[in-house]
């Protein structure tokens, strides 16, 4: 067995060459994202492409001045909508499976970035009142990531991960 | 720019046949899991991976009696740990990136074991106390997932999504 080289090659990447992406690069990112599973097919979640840079400063800001943001060609605002699966799994919908259902998209959007020689960098601390006015998300619409993408200008290497024996438990915990 | 056969392939799978999964599944599809991005390199999840037939069986009842659970030769019960996460990031830690970074790394999962012939399926609809005392996982870790993993019998297509020009807003919302 084999583990995907997108999935061994993916790096969280903060620094950007100015090289500009393909014009169809947002459309084929959000497309890829779209084919993770969701609870009941609802699909909770919605895409922001912005490439606007006095937006994407504004979205830095939120970021609480994480510059990397503001510098990336692109920089997907990705928001869960709890509402869109709480009318059938009730609480556990909003507060859990629309939370994994878009952290499930998110992982495609940068695993194809990956593949086609982009990165990106899944930045969760941010103010969601302040990059939702950046950018006009109504109530009930909730920001849960930043994701700067552009081709990468650094190569990190893998952060060191707690051992597979320690994670793995065998029938029991 | 192209979208990863494994992510175009991937396919919720309810249905397995009898053959064996090769001895290091387990392994090789944690180590895949793993690799995925988590706030702070904090990898707040764990696995459990049951072949145990009774086990399974007490698993498919937390499931509300979803029998393709107990059907699968492998099942991995997925759990979050919010204590390893709000140490360092408070509430946010432990509702939200907790939660992200933990589906993340079921979504490599899941496309691991897509591109090695095997199929799965997200099952998150099960009773957590139930789940937790069948496999006898501790307070403060928290099953958020049950994925029955085999070799598929059956080939569904993939289901309807909602259109990119839909999900897909271009600088504002």
């Amino acid at each position: 067995m084999e583990i995907p080289e997108i999935i061994r090659n993916r790096r969280s990447i903060r620094a950007f060459s100015k090289r500009e992406l393909p014009e169809e690069a947002a459309e084929v990112l959000v497309r890829a994202a779209c084919m993770a599973p969701s609870a009941g097919n609802l699909q909770p979640w919605e895409f922001i492409a912005v490439s606007n840079p006095e937006t994407k400063k504004r979205l830095a800001d939120a970021a609480y001045g994480q510059s990397f943001v503001a510098e990336a060609p692109l920089v997907f605002v990705v928001c869960a909508v709890p509402g869109r699966s709480s009318w059938r799994y009730g609480k556990r919908g909003s507060d859990l499976y629309c939370i994994q259902d878009t952290a499930a998209a998110i992982q495609n959007l940068l695993l194809t970035a990956t593949a086609n020689g982009l990165g990106g960098c899944w930045v969760g601390a941010f103010d969601e009142e302040r990059a939702a006015r950046a950018i006009g998300i109504p109530e009930g619409v909730r920001p849960i990531s930043i994701i700067p993408i552009g081709y990468p200008a650094e190569t990190p290497s893998a952060p060191p991960r707690r051992p597979v024996s320690e994670v793995l438990h065998r029938e029991r915990y």
